[in-house]
């Protein structure tokens, strides 16, 4: 069975991808990252996710000491502010590179083919790690710096879901099956949703769109407050 | 003044890439990776060699649980052994692609404008992630995924040692006053260096070649029993 490293964070675009991933017949190994987010919860989310979907997980700690986002330190705001070339206070230095070397890394010591993950550059926040044109180039350089490249077999990286917009990835994931209650997306971390920060309007608008009450929400046993 | 990341293993590459980066007027901030390798003294060493220049340094801790490489595993032989394709068994999957990626996140978070790594593709084992086309396509997705490279300041990457031989690496460290008697090179970590690893190799044949006897073999009060 051929084999690939899916990057797992717990949200709602990484669990579909799992799904499509093993849809496609792959049998996946989940990397989930404790990176210091402020949205720790996640990873407990992410962990569930993975045993619901029978798969293998393994959690990778690392330090990002420099902190340099508000995802990692908690004096700044998560909130959705004007930035320089709109790229929000919530974008982590290099976290998506970090991620995929990780995942190269593993993919090479088990042999894996693959390597999924569930960036989107539709609606987004702006993250630079999330565009196509980044992709293609980092396989460039993993093929050229691996030796599964060296030896023509570079792994590939897939992102199925790069293209869609998030109510076309809350449609895919239902007819998937995936776990939506499960998945976790604000960035704050708290018992509940905050409705405001992007992440959250984001799947709120996902979850609308697709004409399907958001799981998680129905769950909780509440309602967002939607401010726009 | 410019700032720099400069990759720190406390080998004799890197030893000699952050005095040259110095040289070139930059103020280094060092990475040193502990990432479960069997010479773990490395560390130590280069935590020295970041102190004696001045440095600020910090230790970055990373988990890699696949293994896959004779450096994390002590039930694999450091020596050369023939393989597919000439990479030796001590080739770390995706080593430097995720060293890079962290030095990438912390030049991002602390403002500097490059990083230096003493990657070199002559006098070396063959890992496909010391050739200056990896370095080349590795920049170009560094400058698309990250906030840097978006904002039209892409961070350099500086590999001042690609395409120098070990003599002439050590020929030009002691002119800077590399002190290489606190470098370390060999694999197996043990109190002496075991003279026969690649590493042990390389190091031998470069004082040779330049006509200088090895600081840190004259510090130990031995010589090295060349085995070819």
């Amino acid at each position: 069975m051929k084999k690939a490293v899916v990057l797992l964070s717990g949200g709602l675009d990484s669990a579909t991808t799992l799904y499509v991933a093993q849809h496609r017949g792959f049998e996946c190994v989940c990397l989930i990252f404790d990176y210091g987010q402020r949205h720790r919860k996640e990873i407990e989310n992410a962990r569930t996710i993975a045993h619901k979907a029978h798969c293998a997980w393994q959690i990778v700690k690392i330090s990002l000491p420099w902190k340099g986002s508000s995802l990692l330190d908690r004096k700044m705001s998560v909130h959705s502010t004007p930035t320089v070339h709109s790229i929000p206070l919530t974008y982590v230095p290099a976290r998506n590179i970090i991620f995929l070397s990780f995942a190269l890394s593993c993919a090479e010591a088990i042999g894996a083919s693959g390597i999924f993950i569930g960036a989107n550059a539709i609606d987004y926040s702006g993250y630079p790690d999330c565009r196509p044109e980044f992709y293609q180039a980092f396989v460039k350089a993993a093929g050229l710096g691996t030796k599964t490249g060296a030896q023509g077999r570079p792994i590939k990286i897939i992102t199925p879901l790069i293209a869609k917009t998030k109510a076309e990835i809350i449609k895919l994931g239902m007819k998937l099956g995936v776990p939506y209650a499960l998945t976790w997306s604000c960035y704050k971390g708290a018992k509940a949703p905050c409705g405001v920060c992007d992440s959250c309007k984001f799947r709120e608008k996902g979850f609308r769109e697709a004409g399907v009450r958001d799981p998680l929400i129905r769950k909780l046993g509440f309602e967002y407050v939607w401010k726009d």
